[in-house]
Formats: structure tokens, sequence, C-alpha cells
């Protein structure tokens, strides 16, 4: 997992959350950085500290060695690739794009065809680690694709990341990356489930959390997420409308290979009869209003 | 948590997987144990270590000022209690009858009222922490009744346990080992699921796996069940018969409640599935065969 | 299937929505009438229409040729048949004991276990068909039981019903009764799903259900229950408790069988928390209001 | 409701089971017929009565005041419409676009906004009423779209169908469409899982059935259905992949509107899982197999 990465032109397209992050720990490390937001003020900290600020996505791959998207969803990298102005017809031949948005595994094959066809090579490479791990540089990739592509990947990754895994061909990033969402979606709605089963029976919800944490049960999302499930507070570090997402993403995928997921599907419902109800943008701890509606 | 024990005379009802190595540890700290198991020969361990066997439940009661149950079931229980040469007949006007068996808070409250009526004080104290806790005196205890109550019997769970939580009224220790459980299941179902779902598109199990032990997602359950998973070897440690009746004890308080569980409810049928077909006793874990059958 | 019934000495247990309209139709048929119910003045009705008002379930069966229970659950038929003054204790020899109740195919044939010993013929004879049909005497029956008992039972069945169906051994009567109840609950479940949908997304429930009484989607159950839900308004025929209740015991009795249901699993909780939340009795159809809280 | 057509230059696009005899009665009906299917040699029973083939989707829109489309999913209406040779690109200026398909209603919408930037109408009308009901000339048409545009169509639709019903703007009819296959999808579950309920319990599924027959859960789709899950027969009226692609619509647009649908979402995972094992194409009423692999 080396880190020494000889300075390269980077493109990056999707500021949000995790994106700004990112490229302020490649702006550190010395790579030059063409940024390209839908709403552009969310740039600004990145222009202030050297990026550059393409006017569409076309722009920042036209002048990209290593292309990043990080966006929310399927049809918000469609557009940023193939709509008007859009990344894909303007890809260097050579050049590597990284796509860290969660989506379809089909929608990475359908993306590593297409940049074959124009001799750029494909990475996908989903991460976890929340805003925070974007912050420190501590996020952990799923990678599919290519391993001699990754090997070339890897001290642009290092600026951004501590670990990276490579789980297969392409699209096998994203289906690990969704096979974790489920995990993490389902511990927190069973840990919704038994709270709300614990207090609607007379005791106190903490008293749970803290038998929980002396347990086989704990676990790291267990002791995050617990805090805001017992006050009530969702405060978003990865928003419920993006878990919600991901979980309609893995029941696609399982719809398709025909693998039955009761849990998934029945913990679906519970996040969208949140999110249906919800007045704002809300953490996917906050599945817990289901049972306070 | 206090450990020096004055010796007492305790009796033991339920000498399974957990009831053997419970009583163990009793022995060893110098108390005297009257035991009773319904297959006899479950006793011969610790009557050579230095028990008295028991010809009833009653019999067991008439000797104890400390009675213990761990028995497999709610019926079970009643059966012990109430049935023929059942222990509460014989119970002793001021002596401390605690059990151990995962069973209803209703079932719970009904017994602590039965006590009551015999001048005896109940304790609901299920435990956590597999056969394995057992065995190194390391369990953990879900205490519902009285402080005082408590108080007193501490000596005697620091023999067996390490850790004491008390929870509540008569039926609160109860309620929280069905959440608890509740909790256990749906995590190895999600891992199941997750499985499932990655195996069918190609990839790696172990990949998941690794990739997990370093995200959030880690917990205590997942260390120790994903290899059962994997391997496809489910060795009984904490038999799925025994999961999947908490589920539905889980599921009946919240009906009763009217709290809805909506990824138990699913689990439980996952979990039914996989009973249903079994031909031998498995551990909980083998959850994972729904997607193999 | 009606036959002329020589008059008999008939005992009654349980007055509710259903068995007042069921006694009535036996003392129009010239039956001797003896009835019995926890709440005494339900029973004024049939006593001022000739009817004797027993004391007990004791009393009532002592009185009986042929004795009839129609009450709430398996508890409060376990506490007419074995708690104080239960009718068990003074069955009749030769007698025929009919339950009517909704109660676990288990405990059907703990009974007929139990009338077997005290000589008694006993029969479990669900029934469908509502108040409605309790008062016009077309109620349906779900026998299960000896077919000699059922061809001497013809005669009584013929007041209160048009038709019966002998469908196996004792417990039979129940297993199906679940099974119809289980299809009747998501019928209206998948009513309910289908409405929240359509409305949600701006259109008139009433052209769903138009279009459905068109379609192969038109049910007996649609045709009665429909108008309730587009009106929001749901004066019990038959109560969502009850009708939970039943849910209940189909997936005990599946559980048992490890049989996964997991439709049926997902229904139960969307009526749990209808249930829960509800201040006052309703039909069953108010599993509705699980999207309008 | 039947009219007397003015014959008309009609394009059909998709010549499966539903396709061909809705052609064939619009060639009965004297109307000037141009067919494109993407297997060509689907249309030969169709040219043979006088239908024109078209050598493209774009060749049969051009040629046709009226068109209509009815292929097996939201892709392959895409392809259809918008892929090379696509139909849009030649849809004449005037004419009525109607999609009998079964698509989402946000796609319903693109189309009719596609369609009006060329100056032509479109109506979304799904079907119901199966092959048997294309036969006939006795489908059911759930129309979104104009009011004056529908009228325009009558007499066309009364050529293939015996009712129609106007439900609201462009995408009411796909809307109303999934509700009502939403319901029909869980009456086939509901009666498997009772069906399997009563037969591991020991009993014959067909008394079930029998007792169903005269009770308030008759339906029209138990009477069509119930035959093939007793005999295990399962001959593709309608299609279980496509039953299982319309319950992904379903829950796709209420999981867009925050409308949870637990029982869809349980029921989708059983086909799925009986899709997933299937070596063949199977009548959606092969969910039944999910209890006997």
């Amino acid at each position: 997992m080396e880190r020494a990465a000889a300075p390269k032109k980077i493109g990056l397209i999707g500021l949000g959350l995790m994106g700004r992050p990112m490229g302020m720990n490649l702006l550190k490390a010395g790579h030059s950085l063409t940024v390209w937001n839908r709403t552009a003020s969310r740039a600004d900290e990145l222009v202030a500290a050297g990026a550059k600020l393409a006017k569409s996505p076309q722009e920042a791959a036209a002048a990209s060695e290593f292309l990043i998207t990080m966006v929310s969803d399927p049809p918000a990298l469609e557009e940023v690739l193939w709509g008007p102005g859009g990344a894909m017809q303007s890809l260097q031949r050579d050049c590597i794009y990284m796509d860290s948005s969660t989506i379809s595994p089909a929608l990475a094959r359908k993306i590593a065809a297409a940049c074959a066809e124009r001799g750029a090579r494909f990475l996908d490479a989903p991460v976890t680690g929340g805003d925070w791990g974007a912050k420190k540089g501590e996020l952990l990739f799923m990678i599919g694709g290519d391993a001699a592509t990754l090997k070339e990947a890897e001290p642009i990754l290092g600026v951004m990341g501590k670990k990276w895994f490579h789980l297969g061909p392409h699209g096998a990033g994203q289906t690990v990356k969704l096979a974790m969402n489920l995990i993490l979606a389902l511990q927190i709605d069973a840990l919704a489930e038994a709270l709300a089963l614990v207090t609607r029976a007379g005791l106190q919800g903490e008293k749970l959390v803290e038998v929980l944490q002396s347990s086989m049960a704990r676990s790291g999302v267990l002791d995050i997420k617990a805090p805001n499930l017992l006050k009530g507070e969702y405060v978003p570090s990865f928003p419920l409308r993006l878990m919600h997402k991901d979980l309609g993403l893995a029941l696609d995928l399982a719809n398709q290979l025909g693998v039955p997921l009761p849990a998934t599907a029945a913990a679906r419902e519970t996040y969208s009869a949140v999110k249906g109800a919800a007045q704002e943008d809300l953490d996917y701890s906050a599945v817990m209003k289901f049972w306070k509606a």
C-alpha cells in the first residue's frame, strides 16, 4: 500500500460531503486538480486551495490523466458521463478513470466497456468510511477491475484512503459495496427494532445499548450510531436517502440474480416510510423514526 | 461486582450445554449443589465432582437456599415448576429462585407472582456468552427483579459470570435478552444475505468478510460466526432451534405491544425454513443454508 | 344440506357477535338451550327467547347432550374448559362437544384427547361467514374429527349453517380456518397497499376499485370491504384484533412445521402496528390505517 | 362499448402472446396493419392474414396513423422507441401512439413528452385479461392521458377490448396497472402460502380450495389459477418473469413516493427465488415452487 505519488493531473467530478475532502487531500499531496460540480459554489474551498474549476465534466476529463467521479446516484453519474457536456467524450486515451460513487455493477460494466472503446482504463472503486474517513484520508476502497490498473492507481488511492481491496473484475467493487451497505442498513434497523421493543415495554433504551456493548452484538456501527437513536438526533453523516438508494440497488441486483433477500427487502420498506415522511435530510440512523412517527 | 461467596446450598435444574459448566463452577467455588435433569445421565459429571442428584425438581428445590433453572424453553420450564414433581410446591420460604432460561417476560412475571405467594424471591436472569462463557465463568446476566435480591445474589452470579445488569422489574431481563437475540439473529441473517448475493454474483465470500472486518460493520458475532458461514460448518454453539424460538418470543412480545418488527419477522421465516429442512441439530449461523438448499 | 333435527338439549358457551345469533337459530329450530357467558348480560336476549342461563360452564355442560363453545381466543377457551367451574369436568358421556372458536390445531387435539378420556366426542368446527352469516343461518363450518360424529351433528349444523366440510382428523378444521384467514388478511392487506400506492401517486382510490371489479382480481372480500377502505370507516364486522390473533396462530403453526410464510409474516406486522395505535375496536379492514396514521 | 371504426392505418410493434391476437382482431375489423417484431418469424401468421411486415420500428411508425406497442419491459420499449431504427424519429404529426406494455409511470410520462415535441398524442394503455382476453377481443384497458385523445382512440380500443377506464393524466394507466398486478401477485402468493401450510400439516390442498370457493375469499384469480397450484403445472399464461418485473416496477414507484409496501416486498423476494431456480418459462402461479424446491 504505497503512498509516494508523482504529481499528476487529476480531475474530480462531484464535490459533496465526500468529494470535497478527497479533493483537499489530493491538493495537499501536490497533485494538480481540475474540479467540476453541478452547483459550482461547492468548489469554492478547493479553488481557494489551488484547484482549477472546469466549465463542464467534458472539460474536466479533457484536462486529466486520472479522473475521479463521486456523485450521489446512477442517474447523476450517467448525466455526468453521457449528458450534455459529458465527460466520456473527452476521456483521454490511456488515462485511468475511477468511479467512487455507489452505483449498480451493471452500470460499472457499461462504463468499463465505454472506456475500453476510447482506450481508457476503468476502475469501480466505491468507498466506505464516511465524511470523517474522507477528511482523515482513511477511506477504504472496494475495487473492481484490472490488477495492473489498480497497481498504477495505488499512489493516488493512498492519498485518500488507508486500505483498498481488489475484489474481482469490473462491477466487483460495487457488488461488495452493496453487500456491505445491506449489512450496515440491517444492523441499524435491527437496533431500531430492538429499541422500539424495549422502550414500548417500558424499559430504558440506554440499558439495552449498555448490555449490547458488553456482548457479541457489539459492532463499530453500534458504537457510532446508538447515541443518535437514543437521542433522536439525526444530523446526516451518511444520508438516509442514499442508504435507501443503496438498498434499492442491492435488491435490484439480487432480483436480477434470483437471490431472495427477505430481511433486506423488509428493511428497505422501513427506510422508505421514513424517507417518505421526512421533511429534511436525515442520517440513515433515522430509520428509528419509523417507530416514533 | 463482588465474588467472595459464603458456601450455600444451591439447586440447579437443567444440565444442558450451559447448565453443566455453570454447575461445575458452583462446585469449584465451594457451594453445595443439588442437581436435576430430565435425562439423568447428563448429571454424571457433576455428581462425580460432588453434586447430589435429586429425584425430582421438587426434591432439588426442597434442598436449596438458592435455586437456579436453565432449561430450553417456556414449556420445559412450566413442566419443571408446575408439572408432576414440580419445584414450585417445595420452594423454600426466603430462598432466592433465579431462572436463567430464555422465556417470555409474561411467564417471568407469572413465576415472580407464584414465588411471592410462597414467600420466595425471584430474579429473571437470562444469560449471554455461550457455552464457552459458561465454562470460563464469564457469562453476562440480564436481570429483572428487586435490587435487594440481586444484591444478595451477586456472590453467586460472580461465580458463573463476569458481568450483570439490573434492567428493571420482573420480566425486564427477559425483555432485554429477547431484544439482544433479535439483533444477533439479524446480524447473522444480514451476513448470510450479503454472502448469498456476492457469491451468486460470482465473487468469493471470503473477500466480503475481509472487507467487512476492516469496516464499521465489524462485530463480535461477525468475527466468531463468519468462518462457519464460509465453510458451511454449523456445529451447534447456540442451536438454531433455540434462536428460532427466541425470535418467536420476541415477535410474540412485540405483537402484544403492537410494535411492528418487519425485519425480525422476515428473518424468523428464513430461520423457520432452515429448521424445517434440517435433518440434524445446527448452529443458528446455519441460516445460511436457506440459500444453499 | 339441511336436515330435520330432533329437539336436543344443547349448551352454548360464548355469546358474542357470533354466539348470540347462533343461539337464536337453535332456539327457533326448537332445541332446548342452556347458555353461559362471562358477561352474563349478553345472555338477556336469548333468555327472553327461552334459553336457560347457567351459572358456570360446568353447569352448562352438565345439562347438555350437545355442547358448543364460541369464544375469542385460545386462553379464553382454556379458561372455559379447565378453569374454575370449567366445562370439561362435567362433560356428559356420549355427548358431542363442538368448538367453533378459532384456536390452534394443537389445542383442538388436546381437547379431543380430554374428551375421549371422559367418553365424549369432539369436533373442531370453526366457521366463516361473519355475524351476517350467523344471523341468516348461513355459516360455513370447517370440520376436523370423526366422520360418524359429524354425521350425527349434521342436523344441528344445518340450523346454524348452510355448508360444512369434513377436512380430516381433529385439528384439520382449525388448520384450514387459519389458512383461509391468512388469505383474507393478505387480500385486504394487498388492497390497502395498492390503494396507498395509487392515492399517494395522486389518483383516486375509487378508480382502482372500479377497475379491479372488472378484473380477475375481483373477490368476495373486495366487494364487501373496499367501501370501508375508501371511506375510512371501520365498524367491526370481523375485529382486527381477532384477525391479528389468527395471523399469529397461522404463523405459530407454520413455524412449528418449518414452513416459511414471508408475506403472511409481513402482513402480521402491519396489522400489529394498527392494533398498537388503535384507540378503539376496529374492523380488520382498518389495516389501511397503517398508511394514514 | 363497441363502436364502428373507420378503417385506419395502424402500426403494431411487439408480436408476443398478447400482440399477435390483438393484431389479428385489428385485421378482422378491417384495419390496415403494419407490424414489426424483433424475431420476425413471429409475424408470419399476421402477414398471412394481410399485415405488412416493416423492416424496423421506424418504418412501422412512418406508415401509421395509430401506433401500438406491446413489448415485455421498459428496456425493450426504450430500444424500440429510441434505439437504432427506433419508432420515435418517424412518429407522424397528429398520430396517436398508444403503449400497452407494462412500464413505469415515469417512462410513460417521458414518452408523452417526447410525443408532444413531435406533435403526436400519447396514451398509456396497459391491459389486463391475459392471452385469452386478447384472443376474444375482451381486454380491459387502463388509460392515462388526455380525454379527447382517448375519445378518438375508442373505436380501435373497442376492436381489442371490451372495457376501458380513463384513470388520469399520463402515467395513471401504468400506476393502476402496477397496483392491480401487485394485488394479483399477492393473491396467488397468499394461496401458495396457505396451500404450503395445509399440505405440510398433512391435509389435502384440494380441500382448502373447495372451502375457499364457498367463501368470501373466492376470486377470479383463485378460480383460474388454483388448479395450476394443485397439479404443479405451470404452462405460462402470464409469465412469472413478467409478474416479477411488475412487482419490481410497483416497488420502485412506491419507494420513490416513500410508501412502504411490506407484503409486496416480501412477495417479490419469493417470486425472485423461484425465478432464480427456474430452468424454463413458467406461469406466475409457479410461485408455489418456493415451497417445493
